[in-house]
């Protein structure tokens, strides 16, 4: 029987169309059964268009069983179901940027952790228990839940612990330092490098490098990125941490430059760690901008898509994402080896139990197993287990709607504690809650209270949320108009859902 | 450079050339070095010809750079050291089997649990500590010490917690039930069947058996079993044990009915638990019948298999062993998978995090990597903590020379405890170590005092070893004249010293 | 205001009327409300009546608020709840006994461990669970449940996995052991001795004793007891456990004979490790004859009782039962010191977290604070070990109505696997269920095919249940009559729900 | 046999006198032997003409069998060690103040975390280590150590883990805010109020508070602080932190401000959170220029100590000090509840096991027991893992000498991340090494190195410890001339050694 692959969040053109391509190019799912779901209807039947144009044109057997806004009958009997939705769009997003900047707190990406990130979890974690639910209740027994939406560790987190649903969280972010380790030590492939990375999402380490069975110190490392012309300009902030920890990071420059309290506290100083010449080096609100542009540049390119003449699907065109190659794996046992994150159980020894790790995992037929990595470096462990600490009380709070522990989390994220006192902290929150109130029905009861200590505060004349500024380093969002000035490289732009691919590509053409 | 395999115990002809071979077959170790080392010069010279033999036959590069008696110098420098040692030989064995059925106990294998496995653990932790210490301090940084000498739990426990030095316990154990099971099913390959198998070294169970990708259930596993035609005559306990535990185990019927209180303890009923058609069905010292036949053997037939007309070494010749792979996976990254022996820390998250667990791992250039298996079926894990407090108390016994751990270890030995009390078990231990005293260097000051305790029972008439009997279901041990008349047969005995391997060439001849 | 505490199982006249006066004594309690319920009118009145007489003739404010069969209003608005049932009673205890015996297996009290108190625990778990399901509907918010019913470490571990109550479990075994101990090693108050003892409830070890805060060790303690002319007598199992592992047991010689496998596997020995003069000691079936003598006695002595002139309630009648003294600890903050019975939660390093272990407490205003123990000695651990994992399997079964994990249970139960076959102990079980179904609304559904199989057996003449005896060393229930020729023995025998005081207080008189 | 107590670091005279007379007011230790040593002989000379007249004019029998210079003569056979050093004196005391300042790290103890408790630490650590050689091969076996050093939790860290020896850390510290909440609450006594405290060593929360046996709300504490007139003014901190996290904090308002991010980091800010009425209260420096002052005037004033009429040692005159009640629960089996610093073995269990926590625990003669306290509050327990992350670095490296590693402590420290980039760290711990030299023996190879670097980023212009302040908030150091205006008052600050008490004491003439 074939099996039954449902996409919540189908909209989403990057992560949905990408991992749809790389299944069918697994030959026994050439008859598989896929069903689409989105809240957005026309961002679904886009989508829908361009999958059935790439069964169509591989003469597949596949079917689109389902494209769909009633989520429940898209997951029905779904074997597989795959997360890649954006919880409160660009519009939630741009107020998880833009609040922040009144406080003060500058970030870059803001989609896991950090103010954003926690907001953002908020966003998600009622839609994730509804998922759940619905995966419980209607999908097949013992489905597989895949998520790719960020904040991903709160998401997996959430769905575990409270959605009590198989669950692994999929992100590609040990491929591009991967891909960068290799580049630095004179690799001609990436095979030739041996990786294991730990840790959590977007903030992993490769704590064991092999070149060619040769075991690479963080000395050695650090050098060869020191002497790399265009990494030692772009990831000023990972070779800087690696400098102090001895472990590269597997997160980009600025994602990494939010997560910790040593980069971006001081405004003046945010430009000497960065490079503006790709957002994810850094740019103040640089993934906002690049999905406002990418979204408005889809929506008006979307018939072009419709008419290319794309690449056959099959192996040559398959991507680095794990998600067709766990269910290949579970399903015909071919063995594959990545990076995924699941409860942690022990597998990393000085991190707790609960919180979600990314580590190395093999799929077969006997399922996703995750070997036991053991004592993460000391420093590279408190650094997460800060991190893992704002994770559990965002996620209890998200699902509680509880405000007092949502404040305790931003209260103790190392960006935000750096940059904040705790009354700002206090009033930003209620600011939040206030301005993302649709998004976040778990605090419908919460969100009148915030609003009146809000007003309070402000009639008083205490209101802390008065920094006028776009941030350290803001770029301009090009408009439609300026894209289409170089619509070459704005396609590809559109195209990369992936924040390390998108690196990756750059990279790669500039070689 | 080529690696350096170190054989400890490289007399033992069975396991020490098969290993050899398996290792010639990999095309990155043609130009391996080898050393091999025993304390029986006759034996290690015979196995040694043989290997060069097999070097020179098959025109490799690879080198046997010592044979010696000198332990250190065979050490130097190697990557891998192998222990197939068999500490006291036969004629300690022999101890093993016979006291303990003067006070009643009837084993069959006597080398893993048992009082036998318990005494034989007393003679060999001594020198896994040895060994260790010479690792530790002659071999290469970090080389892996692959051990296959029983018990091997607790030589394992030893190496790795008291011997510290990075050790796997290898068996095939799980091959043999995994043979089975594809059989009984009607599998044409073992490939359609996909195991987990989970516990310690001959208590492992399979956890989870899919057959083609389907689920199989204990009652249909049984109802296989039970009308299958030979299994059903030759595997009766463990049949019984999967009718009340609802899991297959992967011990033979003999071993497995010696580690449990249930199927040996009354001696009239033994025979209808067992099978005399292969002495690992549940022979009265079995396996000491068979090891000493094929010793015997081994020294008349040497001058032909010198002679022999091997196959060529190579893929086709390869065994199921997992040393070779192991090495092979390490070395250059194919990846492996297999059941090996490790410390459990919470990888079977009910049995302690101290002891010794066989369970499945992954091996690549990434290291042997154990997945968590979870929770254990609480039956089983029932059995199995029992033997892992046995284990304990005997490998701390072991190593500290501990006698009344030591007896402590025996009393909570399911099998003699059902048999025995206390006080037959203190005088059967005094009386082990006397007569075993030349084997155990850590109880060299306690053994004058086990020897006049035992002669003051003796003189106040309150000895118990009283039982004159030679077991329920003993064999004659063959003369090599008998044997002769059987050549064939022998000479796969003799090269038999993978017991279940030995089970399914008798299987494979018989369907 | 007045605390409330309400007894289930009141008819129980020894520790319901013990534990009320108790209370009584504390005199912030003397305004105290109490509320009885019992399923047996009868007896409840009769309790009631003994209790009111207490209250008037001490001239105390304190009051009966109910004496009810409806316990839903007993237990309503209650601060303690105190459980002293017997579930199935004496008709449903006999069976425990004497089926077994037709299996081969001779218990001495079977109410903990073994078949008996396997059986036990599943008539009690849907008793438990319905008490605490009240509990958390009508008690006081975080209420605590004392429970003193047995197999006390399975209500215990049911009340607190599955009832999700606040629970303790009480016991005074240490106690008696503790005078035992002050007794032979000459102390003249068992104040002078320091315990500390740590296991599960009625096999747990005096790791720790300080006499005059000297250490005294087990080889001391043992030569202690063997010179001792009475104990060396009565205790003769204790005292070999003590040779054998160095710690002696808080439980009496009988009880455990029953729970280990080298006592009472063999019928013709059983009378040279036991003592007639007290039950306790290890007559067969003993407590299951002194409860049905006292039950018939205080039926027919009841009159009397009523009459009498008691004590007046106070320190000077107080009993060393815990239950007063922890809710006068959690009430006054009166700090008081015991042994309660806890979920392990790591107390005892080598146990898992989740039984339930019997150690030492500190109770104040704080609550009930359980220090760390650390490691067991291992052969304690290794004995405790086998019945902490036959208990989890009872529990679990008996909460689910599971018969293939009770069978479990029974089949690692290690008198029962040293005495039984896993036939035997399949067709035991069945019998038991069949006979006990009363009591087993968890088994409604199994236990008519329990019957099938059990005819089917016995058409087949495959029925194993044919021993034909009263036990090893069983003596004749005195009838009423007999009784009445020594009505002064008899009267403290009615008044002794307690196994040990009913010895110590023997042993009081010897002296 | 009179018990045996040796003072390590006796010249303190403040803790040394203060343990010493409370153990004399114990009956049973009026017979005590008394051992004193130190490295400044004036002032152990001091010390111990104190000690002997406390002993001559309470006549009692104990002695001063040693006051020497010779620790291992003190340590022999000594029942307890008693450890109230300050290594480095407060000569290193003023470096681990001004360096930091000119990094802009502003303290107000730095005595126990941030940058000038991680250097204390390395000052303590090797000198700790020798106490703890001296003990195991001197003292009496299984001596008890008691720890009043600060970093407490480090020193006692190292102690138990690098040291092995049985140690226990001791500080007043949940004292004064006990007495603290009992004032707000209105109570009359501070027995009314019933409290368990947790966390980590002046980390330390009141997690559970009754008043009269009514359990206290955090909310309802808060605002019984706000509404207070003077800790309204003078716990600023400490009651923004009760706001936020709905816990108070054992520490004072000073040291809790320099543990966490949020209040020390904006200069400009600082005296809004602080009160300088007091110096615990946040002043820079504050505790360096009470002891500064303390010594100085002690110094002049001894003659006048050696001549004043003291209470008479008893009951009376006995301190809060647990470390005499400790030996007397232990030696005397008199109950004692304290709060002490033990390795956490899951008694917080969302904490690490290996941590030094600050708990409840109880002392008799069965030993110190240490209740399992649970779950903390999430917020309570995000802060404290941050803290133990920096020991558990600060500890290895002060273990090892490992530079990398203490940079790495510093660069996770909560304040100094605030204020500091990565690059500042290093150069700062750099010059502290330096500095410090004299006291780091470990680090000895690496301290010239630090020199190199330092030379180089000066020479490069790059240095960065350029700011030149004094702090937000420091005092002038009063001349002996100067106290000796208001010698009243200095009397009592010089005794003072107690950081609590002196408020305390402050308090209590206020009131």
């Amino acid at each position: 029987m074939p099996i039954k692959v449902a996409f919540i969040g189908a909209g989403s053109v990057g992560f949905c169309r990408r991992l749809f391509r790389d299944l069918l190019a697994v030959p026994e799912f050439a008859d598989a059964n896929f069903a689409l779901t989105d809240i957005n209807k026309p961002n679904l039947d886009m989508v829908a268009q361009l999958c059935r144009k790439d069964i169509r044109n591989n003469n597949l057997p596949a079917r689109i069983v389902a494209s769909t806004l009633d989520r429940r009958r898209a997951l029905d009997g779904a074997d597989y179901v795959i997360n890649c939705t954006r919880i409160g769009g660009l519009e939630a997003f741009k107020l998880d940027i833009d609040i922040p900047l009144k406080y003060g707190v500058d970030q870059c990406v803001g989609d896991t952790l950090c103010i954003g990130g926690i907001m953002y979890g908020q966003r998600n974690i009622p839609c994730v228990l509804d998922f759940c639910k619905d995966i419980r209740e209607v999908a097949a027994r013992d489905a597989l839940f895949l998520n790719y939406a960020n904040p991903n560790a709160m998401n997996t987190w959430a769905a575990i612990e409270y959605g009590k649903v198989r669950t692994v969280g999929l992100c590609h972010g040990v491929e591009g330092g991967w891909w960068q380790i290799a580049n630095v030590l004179g690799a001609k492939d990436k095979k030739e490098v041996d990786i294991i990375c730990a840790g959590i999402n977007h903030q992993t380490w490769y704590v064991r490098i092999l070149y060619k069975g040769r075991l690479v110190t963080g000395e050695e490392l650090l050098r060869a990125f020191e002497r790399h012309p265009r990494f030692s300009q772009t990831e000023k902030v990972r070779i800087d941490v690696l400098r102090r920890f001895g472990y590269y990071s597997t997160e980009s420059n600025g994602h990494l430059s939010e997560y910790v309290p040593w980069y971006r506290k001081r405004p003046k100083e945010i430009k000497k760690w960065i490079d503006l010449s790709s957002w994810i080096n850094g740019e103040t609100g640089g993934y906002l901008r690049v999905c406002t542009e990418g979204r408005n540049w889809f929506n008006t390119d979307f018939p072009r898509w419709l008419k290319a003449h794309d690449k056959p699907v099959g192996p040559g065109d398959r991507s680095g994402e794990h998600g067709s190659h766990i269910i290949e794996g579970l399903e015909t046992g071919r063995r594959y080896r990545g990076h995924f994150n699941v409860r942690n159980n022990g597998c990393i020894s000085n991190l707790p139990d609960d919180c979600i790790v990314e580590v190395p995992g093999y799929v077969d037929r006997n399922g996703i197993s995750i070997p036991r990595v053991g004592e993460l470096p000391l420093a590279c462990a408190a650094t997460l287990s800060a991190s893992v600490n704002v994770q559990r009380m965002a996620v209890q709070a998200g699902v509680a709607g509880d405000v007092t522990l949502l404040k305790q989390a931003v209260l103790h994220d190392p960006l935000t504690a750096a940059v904040c006192d705790p009354e700002e902290i206090w009033q930003m929150v209620d600011e939040m809650l206030v301005a993302q109130g649709t998004w976040l029905p778990q605090y419908k009861r919460e969100i009148p209270k915030a609003a009146k200590r809000l007003d309070e505060v402000k009639r008083k004349g205490l209101y802390k949320g008065t920094r006028k500024w776009k941030g350290a380093a803001r770029l301009h969002v090009r408009t439609v108009g300026e894209m289409r000035k170089n619509a070459a490289a704005q396609r590809r732009n559109a195209a990369a859902a992936d924040k390390a691919a998108e690196q990756r590509a750059r990279d790669a053409k500039k070689r």
